[in-house]
Order: C-alpha cells, then sequence, then structure tokens
C-alpha cells in the first residue's frame, strides 16, 4: 500500500487526514471516512463511528503506525472497496509529509556521493566512512510537503537540494541485528535533504555536525510505500531542476545496506515507529557534485521508482535577519 | 512555579501525570486530580471534570506548556489550595523526566569547558565557536529520568556525565531577536548530557557530529523552574561523583547569552513549544576536563540552585552486541 497526507478544511480549521494513494486509480481513499462508513452501514452511530475511525487513522502517521499490524489490515479493508465519499481524485489535493516523525538519523550510506563531494574540496574520503555509516539528526520539526515552497533562510546564500531515500521504522527494536532489521521498517519514502552549502561547511569543519546547514528544510513524499511494494535494492532515482536531469542513481550502489543502517540506528538506542533514516544522497545526487547551485524559483523535482515524485519550487530569499556577534576569545585562552 | 511529571499505575499500566512540585513544603500537587475536584465543586459530574482536567494537564508537558497563559494560569489556580486527594508526598515517588520535548539542540556556550577540553587534547580550542553558538542535536526519545539508571551501551568504555542547564521554550517564533528571545521561554531545568568519549571522538572528527556518542541517555530534572522563580545568569552549578565535588561553576561564565542561545535557535527554523535547548557544559564540568572517567555503579548528582537535584546511577555494561563491519574503500577512490 501506499500511504499519504492530506490537508482539509475543518469547522476549526485545517487538519491532517491519512489516505491511501492509488496513483493508478488517479485517486486517494481517505481512510478515517472509509471507516466511518463502513461501520455506520454495521450499525454504529455516526457519532460512534467518527469516534473510532479517527483514533484508528489519526492526524499522524506516526500514530497510526505504532499501531502495528491492525492499522495496516484495517487500511487494506477500508480501501478496498471505498464508498464514494470517502475518494477523491489526485488532482488538486493539499498534500502534507506523509509523516510526523518523532526523530530523523540522516545517514551518509553512498560511497559516491561522499567522493565526489570530497574530490570538489580537493580532499579524499575521511575515514570514518569506513568504520561506521555516519549520521547526523536533521530536525523534524523542518519538515516541508511535497509542492510546498522551500524556505531561503536569510544566513545562506548557497542553497542545494539532496536525492535520498527515507526509511520509516515500523516497531520498536534495540540492539538489533542486520538480519532482523528489516522486519522493523514500515516503507520507503522520497527525502530531500534541502542544504545550505556555506554554513554546512563550518558547521562540519567545527566537528559538532550539519545545523543551521540543513534544519531550515527537509521535503518528504509524496507517499510511503509500504516494504512488500518496492525492491528496496533496485530503486532508480532521478533528480531534476527546472526539468533538467541532473542527478541520476539508485540504491543498488548503497555502500552502508539498509539492513545496517537500522540496526546501527538501534545500537544501545531504542527505536521508535514513525522515526526516520535519510540513505543520504545518492552518487551524483546534489548540485554540489556537479559544481552548480539552485536560485530562487528553480523546480526541484526528485523521482524514485515506486515512490512517485516528490517536486518543490525554492522560495525567494528572506530579508536579512539577525545573527550572533562573533565573539574574542577571552585573556585566558 | 516548579512542574514536573511523575508516573502512576493506572488501570492500564503507568501514567504520566503532571505535577506543582512544593520542595519546601515536602509535596507535589497532582493538577489533573486538583483540577478535577474543583470542577466537581462547582457541579460538575467526575466524568466531564476529568475530561476538561486531563485535556488541560495532559501527560505530556509540552502539550501543556503549548497551551499558554491558560496552563500556567490554571496550574497557579489548581495548587493555591490543593484538596488532600490531589496532594503526595515528595518521599517515594517515581519521577519522570519533566519534559518530553519534540527537539533537543545542545549548544557549547562556556568557553572554560571547549578550553579545558582542547588542552587535554593538546590543542586549542576551535575558531568556529567564537563565531556562532555551536550545537547539535540529541535524540529526545532517549531521555531518563531522574533517579533512573543509566545504561551503559555495548559499544563504549569511557562513559562521562557534563553538567549543563536545560531551557524549555515556553511558545511559537521563528527569525526572534535576543531582545524578545527571553520571552519565548518558558522555563530552566537541569540537563545531564551522558557522553561515551571514546564514540564521540570520531564522531566529532567525521564532522557529522555526536550521535551514538551521546544519544543512549541523557538526564533532565527534577523539575522545571518556570523563568519568574530563577536568576539565569546567576545558577550555581556542581557536579558531585559518589559524593565527591568533581565539577563547580555558575551561569554568570556563560559566553554565549542565553537570549542569544534562543535567537540563534530560531534563526530560519520555527521554535515550538516544549523544545529543549541545552547550554553546554559549564567550565569543569565534565570527567573529562579532569582526565576522569566514570566506572559501573556511581552516582551522579547535579545541583543548581532553584533546579533541585538530578541524580543518576550509572548501570553496568551491556553485553557485547552487533557493530557494522568496516568497509574497504572501493577501487574508484
Amino acid at each position: 500500500m501506499k500511504f499519504a497526507r492530506i490537508a482539509i478544511t475543518g469547522v476549526d480549521g485545517e487538519e491532517a487526514r491519512l489516505v491511501v494513494v492509488q496513483p493508478e486509480k488517479r485517486r486517494v481513499i481517505d481512510l478515517a471516512t472509509a471507516w466511518r462508513l463502513r461501520l455506520e452501514r454495521r450499525g454504529a452511530t455516526r457519532e460512534a463511528a467518527r469516534r473510532l475511525a479517527t483514533a484508528l487513522f489519526p492526524a499522524s502517521m506516526s500514530a497510526a503506525i505504532a499501531l502495528g499490524e491492525p492499522f495496516v489490515e484495517a487500511a487494506a479493508e477500508a480501501s478496498a472497496a471505498p464508498a464514494e465519499e470517502a475518494v477523491r481524485p489526485l488532482e488538486g489535493l493539499r498534500w502534507l509529509p506523509p509523516l510526523d516523525p518523532p526523530l530523523i538519523r540522516d545517514f551518509t550510506a553512498f560511497e559516491q556521493h561522499v567522493r565526489n563531494m570530497a574530490a570538489r574540496q580537493g580532499g579524499t574520503i575521511f575515514p570514518e566512512f569506513y568504520q561506521r555509516p555516519p549520521y547526523f539528526k536533521i530536525n523534524p520539526l523542518g519538515m516541508i510537503a511535497p509542492e510546498a515552497e522551500v524556505p531561503w533562510p536569510h544566513y545562506t546564500r548557497h542553497l542545494d537540494y539532496e536525492l535520498e531515500i527515507g526509511l520509516v521504522i515500523g516497531k520498536p527494536g534495540r540492539n538489533l541485528l542486520p538480519e532482523e532489521a528489516l522486519s522493523h521498517l514500515f516503507g520507503v519514502t522520497i527525502l530531500n535533504d534541502f542544504s545550505a552549502r556555506d554554513v554546512q561547511g563550518p558547521e562540519m569543519s567545527s566537528g559538532f555536525g550539519p545545523a543551521k546547514g540543513k534544519d531550515f528544510a527537509t521535503a518528504l513524499g509524496p507517499w510511503i510505500a509500504t516494504c512488500d511494494e518496492v525492491a528496496l535494492y533496485d530503486l532508480s532515482m532521478v533528480a531534476r531542476v527546472n526539468g533538467e536531469e541532473w542527478s541520476r542513481g539508485s540504491t543498488a550502489s548503497l555502500t552502508w545496506k539498509i539492513e545496517e543502517l537500522v540496526a546501527y540506528a538501534a545500537c544501545g538506542e531504542t527505536l521508535w515507529p514513525g522515526e526516520l533514516l535519510g540513505s543520504g544522497t545518492v552518487g551524483t545526487g546534489s548540485g554540489a557534485e556537479h559544481g552548480r547551485s539552485l536560485q530562487p524559483g528553480d523546480l526541484v523535482e526528485l523521482e524514485v521508482s515506486g515512490l512517485g515524485l516528490l517536486r518543490n519550487r525554492i522560495g525567494q530569499p528572506e530579508p536579512p535577519g539577525w545573527l550572533p556577534k562573533p565573539r574574542q576569545a577571552s585573556a585566558a585562552s
């Protein structure tokens, strides 16, 4: 199945609805509505049916995934022969990020990307890449939706995209082995880790890792495909800027395997449903690898086989804003 | 006021309750119970009173803080002359982390700590420290409670503590100026950023920042003191290990001021209620600065004026576990 979230306008403002996407039928099915109607047909009152349906299909995808098999089974039932009232055409939908993850770890798992970046800077791959799959954490509150405009923060002049896949955790786990890790995976989606290269560089050289260089915007979607729908190591990945192809790769070239990423994330930490792991950028999957950068108004499209098309337009730069005033080292240092 | 969370055993298992702590009276007040009783005295049915009270004082402190002034006002009313049924003695409480933050940024804002760490490694302070307040993000799902045992991950042999204060965001904000930033602060607590030094080092040298070196455990609490209760720049900070003082400092020595940390966090990103900012370690506030490390069974106590005592015992090392197998560089690199 393919899961997504859309926004509708309710009596108290915008609300998120979980949907199953059927791209071949050019439609989505509103799961809470479909389930409510099923319950009503079996004698539930409108109010009681609504209560149960929104508990099963809440606004939060992470909360839904945390229900485990009962959620997926009910979604399959609800979307099998949906009532007309629960169906919406693909056209004109207001997409939301398909997931509201409590945590995002963004790995770097493709050697070719790391090599290309190092070569651009006149260096070689940092040795730690070959020891453990490196990752940093992205602000999950900075997630933006498919079709949303990418904010251009006032502190950067060099915006870039990153073509990645996003791995969604399905059930709790701790200290997992790679051979059991894939059973903890719920599904896969497209991730665009927008980056401010001129800020990311100093942040990484400080040792603290990316922060303002990454957290202003991360796009996700349009949907999460469950693992049974995709060949994890045969996903073709393409990026286009204003219609021109800049990047092409495949999950076949992953240096660190998906089961290793999940197992490593679970080392000494408990993974929770709805957590998101980024694969890191596929080789050629960013402008920086080609010496190119994005401009205001650019249209960035990421396409992955079976996962749809994640499209975002780059916004206009924010007006100049406050930044910290540099300090002098104190006399003692 | 001083806010905390405790665990009680309900009919469906453990649940979190928001409390106001009155250390001078050696008691806490269960806010939902106190509010329910007030409503019942004014004619509400038990069920209706419970519904409203748990909506106002939910299990999530972040959700409560997001209610803004109505939450703080109701808490003040509820704890002013509480019914006996809502009062619990301090002794024997099962504390929870006082906050369930959606995001933790951990800054490094004390020059003396950075200088001490650099000196131990035979180096000097990294120049970026003086340009912007550096920070990394901690896994908020790895939070542990006051009095909880600190898990010792299988991948480390060198555990350390870090004596910090935690700053709790009270209301949304974006691109703030320092002079308005403090009005976005809800309160302050004690933070112990437990660290695996032998893992943190390679992670920071890779440029990706701390991950497994920090995310296995972060202790917080015991309570959050609202800003009106504390002199932000005159908090004395002490750490003891097995009763012996290892660290002593004060927020008076902050190089990057609290309003700068909040404003910088809000640069190009929206701050949300319940987010947590760590001050970073005060000078002398870790074992590493003294060439010392923790041992299994050690008792670590952090004490900050007005914020109470945050105490955790170090657990036994986990049995050996899986770690990624290092890779060879491919022929092309």
